[in-house]
């Protein structure tokens, strides 16, 4: 049994995961696991124009329910061995398949700036980026109704803060994170960004030295490759306007509340 | 210029470096911050029982504000090479002055272990730990009067459900994270249990299984370093009953208050 993946192109770590295995042409079974299953999001006809994920579209739920008892995505499965945190996945990966070494530089130093941006995304980017989405999309879709819009107004200047250290700390006059090559600090950090611009919060706009440092992340991982994972999240707003289970609204709609307060 | 540590041992991630640098004989300079800076955490003398800190105790906040521009503790600079972030900084000690194999195992799926908990870490136990003692020390210092006790609980309760994954998913029967010996798993993650203990929430009382794991660290790393590295936050709640500057009142107030919304 070879690696296997389970992944869900909505959720920007597995995208992140699904970049670097395939840039760096590690085989993997794609295992869908639909983030939202049963609602809205979860009936959706997976894959698009990506074969792989429309033949492993069979619903896996009971299978990566085992497989990670957090449940959460993203996960690998690598023969009885198991793991979960995209990050953990990520370094595990270019260690078992000896990526190029950029991705993760031997130069001590080099490595640690990249454990150092790693470890400061999950507190700020991570920690603010994703919310524009709930705001924008999951919290109205599933209340009925928007919020107020101090609370999106309050979030953006919390992400607004993380870009400018981002650019500031981390970026810098440098061409990528940890200098000329990109490192998985930038594939990480750029998954990120691109959920706020999937429900119409462009974060780049107005940030001139954001928006090249985007452009070198795509050409150096593959344009294709890149609007390939980011097809779902950016088609997301479509599903704005489909009415959901009432069941399910009752469930999820307190718990999409909590996560904001 | 030989390597320097930027810590203030009240802060969770501090201690952890500071016992992985002196647990592995590492030299280093003790740079002492001070977190609460002119606040009443920060008008006491520093040191206790540590004669290096009581000695690096002149106020070093220019220096290392200019060292750290995101303005945390931890930082290490080593010659003209500086780094952040706790994570990154472990990793960076281990690399570099090569510790014994079972802080951050060769084995590949070991280490993946490792990385798997320290990036599960951020978002569990640190993000909930921590605020036992900004509810039952910090905020009624800075504003006055207590939280309710309903918000302690709510806190508790998301630090019981992280313990249980910890338990169950982490440590299950293993005597360590990832097996029979001690790694940077273990000692990140019983640093942060001893700050709810030292405002006197004992997460460890009906929980023996957790109690015969950090007595096991406590073995590992060395009663004594551990006591050492633990005596401030252990007798910070002295500090419960002293007049704070009524401007600096003001000014951190509402920051406490914000973090726990």
């Amino acid at each position: 049994m070879g690696l296997e993946l389970y992944l869900d192109l909505l959720s920007q770590p597995c995208r992140a995961i699904y970049i670097f295995a395939k840039k760096n042409n590690i085989s993997f079974e794609f295992k869908h696991v639909e983030l939202f299953k049963d609602s809205v999001l979860g009936r959706r006809t997976p894959g698009g124009n990506n074969p792989e994920q429309s033949r492993a579209a069979q619903s896996q739920s009971a299978e990566s329910g085992k497989l990670n008892i957090l449940k959460k995505v993203p996960a690998l499965k690598d023969g009885s061995f198991t793991l979960s945190e995209s990050t953990a996945i990520l370094l595990y990966l270019s260690r078992k398949y000896n990526t190029p070494d950029h991705w993760y530089p031997s130069d001590i130093q080099k490595r640690a700036l990249v454990d150092e941006y790693l470890s400061w995304h999950h507190t700020n980017i991570r920690a603010n980026a994703p919310k524009t989405m709930w705001i924008k999309l999951l919290i109205p879709l599933f209340t009925g109704q928007p919020l107020p819009s101090e609370k999106l107004q309050e979030v953006m200047e919390g992400l607004s803060a993380s870009l400018k250290q981002f650019e500031e700390k981390f970026l810098q006059d440098k061409l990528f994170v940890v200098g000329s090559e990109i490192s998985l600090a930038d594939l990480v950090a750029v998954v990120e960004l691109m959920q706020p611009v999937g429900v119409g919060c462009d974060i780049f706009e107005g940030r001139p030295r954001l928006v090249e440092w985007r452009d070198r992340v795509e050409e150096a991982v593959g344009k294709e490759l890149f609007l390939q994972a980011h097809e779902m999240v950016m088609n997301i707003k479509e599903l704005s306007n489909i009415q959901i289970d009432p069941q399910l609204k009752a469930q999820l709609a307190p718990v999409l509340m909590k996560v904001l307060q």
